[in-house]
């Protein structure tokens, strides 16, 4: 049947999970049954939601404690036919999340889709191998850095931010995320600039390094400034796809001109997914629904640092991104925040080698800058590919031994 | 000096508000500060995010036993200058709580725009008061209902039921709000039989209803489908903006072309509202923002249901709504769920004349179905405009005694 399956964590005070449960069956769907006489049954059937399954979970003290009362906290499993929507995530979200987002203690946990549903989304354009075959590179996580106090800055200050980064040997500069358009980088100038600036880099080194540039502005002119981005020689696109929403990141995932990948930013997220009561998972928000709209590549917190996500949250994400699926790519993680060289082996054992390992003061922070930042980070990933301690190769490797003498090293048990 | 300020709640394990503050100021705009040489500091100084104040708020013992560690609640104040971003909602919302909503237990509670940064906003385009003279009715609160259990149904069945409720007197029929695109009530064909419907009632009483269509599908194919609409003469457009994005909302709103009014639904917003420590409020998300974006009438849970927000939120929503500003033309309130006849008294006490009563199983549920349930919410309307009890007037009308048999009648204390 085609369907789309709802998971949900909810919190009940009735105690009586499957009289809830046979009542967001029917309430998000045809409303009532039993009174129904037979033949608008029949007709109704196959609009009716369906009860998959109902699991209680054990009671927590601290739970009824913070809440103020004693409920029943359970797992259900409701099924919505795809006869109800149109094959948009709005539609969706709204069906099986939208006035039960609303309804007391609740939390949607995952969402299975059919595969006929799943047909109505593109999944990533290119994907981790196709990154990968843009930059030639196929046994080993990424690198990538963050420009970092570039608001109020001007293109050269920019160009030479970029260069310094591309020097250290990183595979990927991404834009902040919270530089918009602005009269001393605009948009379409800093595509060209950092074109250039990587051309440069290129010829000097040999080494090929990406820049996403970050799209921003109105929701309806997003394509074509996409698809100018496109024609000045962009290499990716970054996208705030939470201030905007998932189905604008399909819009652009699926618009045959685009023709570069897409690197999805978490800003925003955390105002749907960190409670324990309310909004979406992580896994499903920036895992399945990202990886399903079309994010090539997604950031999310690391479990390491200061605005951490749990290390289990986090390999969730990564699952969903990197799972074999038939029907769509899989996407790079890029877990981020808090990351320094000595993280390199814990973040390789944590999320493998199709990961991106991304860094912002990890990089610019080195007592050598970013360009000895970049190449302490490229060290760590060779130390680790090698099978050496980061202390074995910083003593072959002068940027990664001023890395872990001001970061230090993060052991790892095998 | 033109900004956006942002209020935030923060719970802050580390007790230092004032450090706190800072960091998110800095952090969030030109990152350094004390580091840089002087010149640069004269060049980013209008770039610098501002603390405004810093608060302290008295300590939960609830909230630390929950959170299961000690925390500082405290109410902060950053000023972001508008230097910084472009005036877009993506924009604003990815400076203010892009990055910081997943830094920790963290509540976005107010946005205050300078008024040259509400300058981008469009706000209502007809608004409360351009809604009034649609239906010529100045003096009262609006009735509005909802179609119910249309899903599987054909379009037969919903004109019958339009009929019924444009009978029973209601000013405003919507649609429910979990009926998309679909082969047997298409989009077009509900505005043309609805409109046919509404004419055909209008010819035999001389009561006009206006109908509420529900615009759903894709991102970029809505502002075709709107202008469609307003071709085929709809009166309203209900629209399911948390699935989409406040932006395009705003989008619809600025076309000039879509020449009717836009009625905002909270599906979806639960994601985002609800915890005391995450998200966004409701008196910004579903207040403020929704008016600046340009919402002619927004429904949030009433105060009344078994969906509900507490009363003060409530009426928060309904003050933002409401209040005047220079800049923006007043919205319509709508507290829905769990509405009857019995409660108007209350709901006119808490929500006064310019607000709309909204009821499903309230209209759909009365005795005589949703004639009488129309008529018995018009009768109410009335006999609290008369300064009557809905018990004195029950006794000469029908509708309204077989209501509040039903439902019983909520007491108002004067």
């Amino acid at each position: 049947m085609s369907e789309v399956i709802a998971t949900y964590l909810i919190h009940d005070p009735s105690h009586n999970l499957a009289k809830k449960a046979e009542g967001i069956a029917l309430g998000l769907t045809i409303g009532s049954w039993t009174d129904l006489p037979q033949l608008e049954q029949e007709q109704l059937k196959k609009h009716k939601g369906q009860v998959i399954s109902i699991e209680e979970l054990p009671k927590s003290e601290s739970v009824n404690h913070y809440l103020g009362k004693d409920v029943t906290r359970g797992i259900l499993k409701i099924g919505y036919p795809s006869a109800n929507f149109s094959g948009d995530l709005p539609a969706i979200l709204t069906t099986v999340f939208g006035k039960l987002s609303l309804d007391g203690e609740i939390r949607l946990v995952d969402l299975e889709f059919s595969d006929e549903v799943k047909e109505n989304f593109p999944g990533p354009k290119y994907g981790l191998q196709g990154i990968r075959e843009k930059l030639g590179v196929y046994n080993r996580p990424l690198v990538m850095s963050i420009f970092k106090g570039v608001i109020g800055r001007d293109l050269t200050y920019l160009k030479e931010q970029l260069k310094e980064q591309a020097l250290g040997g990183v595979d990927i500069v991404k834009d902040d995320e919270i530089l918009f358009e602005n009269p001393l980088t605009p948009f379409e100038q800093r595509i060209v600039a950092g074109k250039q600036v990587l051309e440069e880099v290129f010829a000097e080194t040999g080494h090929r390094t990406l820049y996403a540039v970050n799209i921003s502005g109105r929701t309806f002119e997003l394509k074509d400034k996409a698809r100018k981005a496109v024609e000045l020689g962009a290499d990716l696109l970054l996208f705030n796809v939470f201030a905007y929403g998932l189905d604008v990141l399909q819009s652009l995932a699926e618009d045959p001109e685009i023709t570069i990948p897409i690197m999805a930013h978490p800003a925003v997220s955390g105002t749907v997914t960190p409670s324990e009561f309310y909004g979406i998972t992580n896994q499903l928000l920036l895992g399945k629904l990202l990886r399903y709209a079309g994010a090539d590549l997604v950031l999310f917190p690391s479990p390491y640092g200061s605005v951490a996500l749990d290390r289990d949250v986090t390999l969730g994400i990564a699952e969903e991104l990197t799972k074999l699926d038939d029907q769509f790519k899989t996407a790079f993680p890029v877990p981020s925040a808090g990351i320094h060289p000595g993280l390199v082996p814990l973040l390789i054992q944590d999320f493998g080698n199709d990961s991106i390992i991304n860094a912002g003061g990890g990089v610019h922070g080195h007592p050598d800058g970013a360009v000895g930042g970049g190449m302490a980070f490229r060290a760590a990933v060779d130390a680790v590919l090698a099978g050496k301690t980061l202390k074995e190769a910083a003593e072959d490797n002068e940027n990664l031994g001023k890395a872990i003498s001001l970061w230090g090293v993060v052991e790892v048990k095998s």
